[in-house]
């Protein structure tokens, strides 16, 4: 099962994916980790300059052969043709068709991990695409499961940092709110659970961000982090997790920092985001935990302003392509099956 | 003027502040620049492996000559002991004083600068203390100035990264209500201002960063960047401010971003922090825009863990004590008069 290529969907057709899943395919045809793509395979090779950059297969099967010579396609073509730079609604149903076909694959273990290209939300919108993004998505196709949390978490990695979210795509206004006691311990236990089984370390270090300033300076600046957060920490701390904190935020990512903890836990978006993209801008992956399948993303969107120029760069989506690639040999030599744990 | 020395305060004497005033003293002797502190000397000594690491000085116009042996301190000594590690709301009367010297010293322009030793908030508070930091306090003391915007506003420099903040030590939940857009265009103004007098920008460029993730994405993850932030950049733009924005925040510090602007704004403490802290955790400096003194301040506090045991760093108190020289200079240079402009 390790042994299978990964599913990569290939995401907005008007966006920067078929570009960069050419280039990541070119970077990798060698020594792989081999992966093949589920879309429109004209579009692909739109994006590419070699000519007979794609080839179209059946099956996951028969991506690890072709790999080394071109990029393997699962080709669902598009009813419309989709200009780079210009997205269209009317293409939303291939592109979330894609994506469920891509993770069905991966559920029944014919593909080792999904790996997905970046997405145009507004269009899925009106599209009809009824989920905030991705995460949620899956959480619902590919089986969010019970296990100490329940997923899905997002989780960002660059470099040593590994940053899972308690909340995502929220206005901050709404942050503070969202904040209970058992949002933070669910994505604290997911969280560390992936950290064990993914990741490898096997009584991980968790570091929870505080939310105000001086993570509150003892209750004088915002009292979440005595109200809220503080008794969090202590639960995962009574499940047996090595979860300390909460720590102020300014002070918790440099290097120093991350080498005494494997993982933080950060309550919303740019403070996960804003040290991940500082530690690396280009190279960082989107992970999501908590669910029956791996599933990994570049952290970057569709980046319609470049789109058919050439100028994207796969530095991202390989990283992601990689990193999916370990944690599902990691979960296979341990013998976590894909839907139980 | 700009031949004064600089005045340092010596903040919570059971901190580090006496620790690092002898430290960067060191460090600075031979070359400068010149400063004095304003506060005990005796704890300056206790604090100092060497003997007759200071000599108590009347005027700051002997600090000059006697710098190179000794640090040159104005002594007020504390009426009672304090140890360190051990702050005490009975010498908060004394550590206010020393800030209000150095200050009144800086304004007389007999010091080129102030820069203030770290202060230990809670217990100058239970000591009667009614400002929530220096830099109110400041405000208040020295001249806020009316100047297009009106400070004081703070800025962390770290690296090429210089962000000012229009909150600073809230609660995340007040932030959304206080981000008015007279609250952003004043610190706008007030940046920019700053980045022509203080750092040699003709035309600054002004990034103001977004408040949530994806700066809102059009509206719809929040309305404060369409409603009140984007409004506020138009205004700026208006005024004359070459600002550009609302930009999401988690790309907007990274090398290649922080080329494209001179100064980014930053809506609330951790979002300047953050990034400032990854950039250069031991050398960050906090400047006090919009005051009619040049003030500058290490961008950490008493760390009472550490103080006494030899271990502080002086890095950020050396970046501070020379970026508030350079800065006073270029005033000087420009007959930036200290007291209108």
């Amino acid at each position: 099962m390790s042994d299978a290529p990964l599913a990569l969907s290939l995401g907005e057709p008007g966006g920067i994916g078929p570009e960069i899943a050419v280039k990541a395919w070119e970077a990798m045809r060698e020594d792989g980790p081999a992966f093949f793509a589920v879309g429109d395979a004209a579009a692909i090779d739109r994006a590419s300059p070699l000519s007979g950059a794609t080839v179209r297969i059946a099956d996951p099967d028969e991506a690890g052969a072709a790999f080394a010579d071109a990029l393997p396609v699962i080709d669902r073509p598009l009813a419309i043709a989709v200009e780079p730079g210009q997205p269209s609604s009317a293409a939303a149903a291939s592109v979330v068709g894609w994506i469920a076909e891509a993770a069905r694959l991966t559920l029944e273990g014919r593909a080792s991990a999904l790996v997905t290209g970046p997405i145009a939300k507004n269009t899925l919108y009106e599209g009809g695409f009824a989920f905030p993004g991705h995460t949620e998505f899956l959480g619902q196709l590919a089986g969010a499961k019970e296990d100490g949390g329940r997923g899905p978490v997002m989780m960002l990695v660059a470099g040593d940092l590994r940053a899972s979210l308690v909340t995502i795509h929220e206005p901050l206004a709404r942050v503070p709110s969202l904040l209970t006691k058992a949002a933070i311990v669910n994505a604290g236990l997911v969280t560390a659970r992936a950290l064990q089984a993914d990741f490898g370390f096997e009584a991980p270090r968790l570091a929870v961000a505080g939310l105000n300033p001086h993570a509150g300076e003892d209750g004088s600046i915002g009292r979440e982090e005595t109200e809220t957060i503080g008794p969090a920490v202590a639960a995962l701390r009574a499940a047996g997790v090595d979860a300390r904190g909460p720590f102020p935020a300014d002070s918790l990512f440099h290097a120093e920092a991350r080498s005494r903890f494997d993982g933080a836990l950060c309550l919303y978006h740019d403070q996960a985001l804003i040290p991940a993209k500082l530690i690396d801008f280009w190279g960082g992956v989107n992970l999501t935990l908590g669910l029956a399948i791996v599933r990994a993303s570049p952290d970057h969107g569709v980046a319609l302003d470049i789109a058919g120029k050439g100028l994207a760069r796969p530095d991202s989506l390989i990283a992601a392509l990689r990193l999916a690639h370990d944690i599902a040999k990691r979960r296979a030599r341990a013998g976590i099956s894909r839907c139980s744990s």
